[in-house]
């Protein structure tokens, strides 16, 4: 019997990801002035993977990362201005309004009414919770978990924290690396509702995944109707 | 009776303001070679407390407000290569060690043989997880809130979540803005204990501090003492 759903938030609940993209085509188009022939589209990438350690994940780190990859690829020509615009879109992210995905606050509010609900997120804490905010949804979740990371350590403890067994835990999510393969091997449950555009680095390998018992489905729609079912299929 | 006592990290546990200071001083440094005359002190802060709303507490936020005061102090002439030096510093200060405050590891290793301790931060929440493990004091915890704002409806929140009663309920920390005067209107205790420099902004009215009740050492040596004492002056 499922006791306590924890839900992700960007992309699992609300649009997030095209904001990204939105952002990186601006920056590469800002940089066509420096290098008309095009500039490779995974510089960025690379200086974000390498300043994750560093930076962590969100908007502010995701600015600091566009900042130094323009500096470097313009041979640190890049001029003020320019450092000014990207910091704007910066702000810009931060302070845009949180668009959910169709359906999320049906059934948001339709779980609420059954099981205890919580939000399990990464990202910047200001910015999460003022996303939560706007998204007029705060009140349905018992708790609020931003986490630096998401791995099966971290599971462990919202459980313990909860007062959940394991198997009686279930997170939802679009991230295969975050959501779900973590998630069963801290003994929980774990439900898979892919978004449209996934972030590379959330990519998980299939021979990792082989071994991995978790559901999934197409649209967050049908989550209530599969959570009812899982008393029956874990039990 | 003290069930739990909720410390501060910055600058009660460990020294923090010192390094954004040294910062401080090299960024005017930095800026000299555009405004020889000098640079007015207080640009930068005004800058930060602008971005305060949407960059939050921490290194991030502190970088792209030193950036933003650059570009428009040298009338957007600053150089990419002295973006890049910012950037850097920032780097650093994240990587930098954790230097504990004198005693302060004894002291909380007598506190944890007594008292549940939490540890009760504002900041950005992976730096501060990364702080809390390079101080080698993290098993001393039974819990670590990492919140964007420390008012009333946190410590209220912070109470309920581990189930204690405002009067049982301590908050130790540098701040009177932050780790005293809301505590109080939360119903629990606060012990201050000042720091050799305290940020502008922590900066309190004594108006608004006369009709506050809160204990005041000068190090936080004098903790346990004054902790065994309290149940006698609370009662």
């Amino acid at each position: 019997m499922i006791e306590l759903v924890a839900l992700d938030a960007d992309d699992t609940l609300w649009h997030n990801e095209p904001l990204f993209t939105s952002v990186r085509d601006q920056f590469c188009a800002l940089l066509e002035r420096y290098q008309p022939e095009g500039i490779p589209n995974d510089w960025l990438n690379g200086v974000e993977m390498r300043n994750l350690q560093h930076f962590g994940y969100g908007v502010k780190g995701f600015v600091l990362s566009m900042i130094e990859t323009a500096i470097e690829m313009t041979g640190g020509n890049l001029e003020a201005r320019d450092v000014s615009t990207i910091i704007g879109w910066g702000r810009d992210m931060l302070a845009s309004p949180v668009e959910l995905l169709e359906g999320a606050c049906e059934v948001v509010e339709e779980l609420a009414g059954t099981f205890r609900l919580i939000l399990l997120t990464k990202g910047d804490l200001l910015h999460q919770e003022t996303k939560l905010a706007r998204s007029g949804l705060g009140h349905h979740f018992s708790g609020i978990e931003i986490v630096s990371e998401k791995d099966a350590p971290v599971y462990r403890r919202v459980m313990a924290r909860y007062g959940v067994q394991p198997e009686r835990f279930v997170m939802v999510g679009n991230s295969l690396r975050s959501d779900i393969v973590p998630v069963i091997e801290a003994g929980g449950h774990a439900i898979y509702v892919p978004y449209e555009g996934t972030w590379a680095h959330e990519l998980v390998p299939a021979e990792q995944l082989a071994s991995v018992q978790f559901h999934e489905i197409p649209h967050l729609r049908e989550l209530p109707a599969l959570l009812r079912s899982l008393p029956q299929s874990s039990g």
